[in-house]
């Protein structure tokens, strides 16, 4: 009896037009599903990222049990794993887009496997969104 | 260039005693990594399940950028992956721990490979948890 891992992740945000242009137009993962002012949902490779309006998942009324979280004040992290050798190009891919990096670590071995990158940046509702190449965690990538 | 997936997901949450009792006692996912009062970092399969006190993550003094969301009033959702043929398993030692079931839904083929199952349940702080048998999502296990 196992968990096989986390296939969803959820962040929220009250602007679900631009957190799609982001995630799918820049970032370019896959749109799954949507429903208008309410829902994003989107392939992160072998995971699903989903976007929720939380004025829609807050309430009782709402099919499924409320959850949801206001982004701002909140700030949901989450990183996705990408590979060792695209690194720079994807510094390149947010530098065209003018998406700030905000900060930049090397992680030097401090992890498992050791020499893993991260590359931290925002997401229009002010998320805390990270890019990290494998060797940090004793996970399988 | 590509992702290869949620690597990271993270919840928050004030009590991190309860969060590690709940999550590392009663799910049994391997605790990885722990700071008092800050952080515990859990192995969910291939995936790391990251838990934060949003007291420590919120301040400009901590080393990585900011982030976090007070649960109550939020209530982060996410999904762990199990086997269909550990369902019921599942809710068996939901019941032995005493963790209400907040509703269970068989998706019933609306998702891209039919038939699968969730269960929802809250952890200490208030996130909406949310167990899930593959089948639902157009990823692979």
């Amino acid at each position: 009896m196992k968990i096989n891992k986390v296939v969803e992740t959820c962040i929220y945000s009250s602007d679900l037009d631009s957190m799609k242009k982001f995630y799918v137009e820049i970032l370019d993962l896959p749109l799954v599903q949507e429903e208008k002012n309410k829902l994003v949902f989107l392939r992160a490779g072998k995971s699903m990222l989903l976007i929720f309006n939380p004025a829609k998942t807050s309430i009782d009324n709402y099919r499924l049990p409320t959850h949801g979280a206001q982004t701002p004040p909140a700030s949901i992290h989450f990183a996705m794993e990408i590979e060792e050798h695209d690194y720079l190009r994807w510094k390149e891919l947010l530098a065209k887009n003018r998406i700030a990096i905000e900060k930049e670590v090397d992680w030097n071995g401090s992890g498992s496997g050791g020499g893993s990158r991260s590359l931290y940046f925002r997401d229009p509702a002010g998320n805390l969104v990270e890019l990290i190449t494998p060797g940090e965690w004793p996970v399988e990538s």
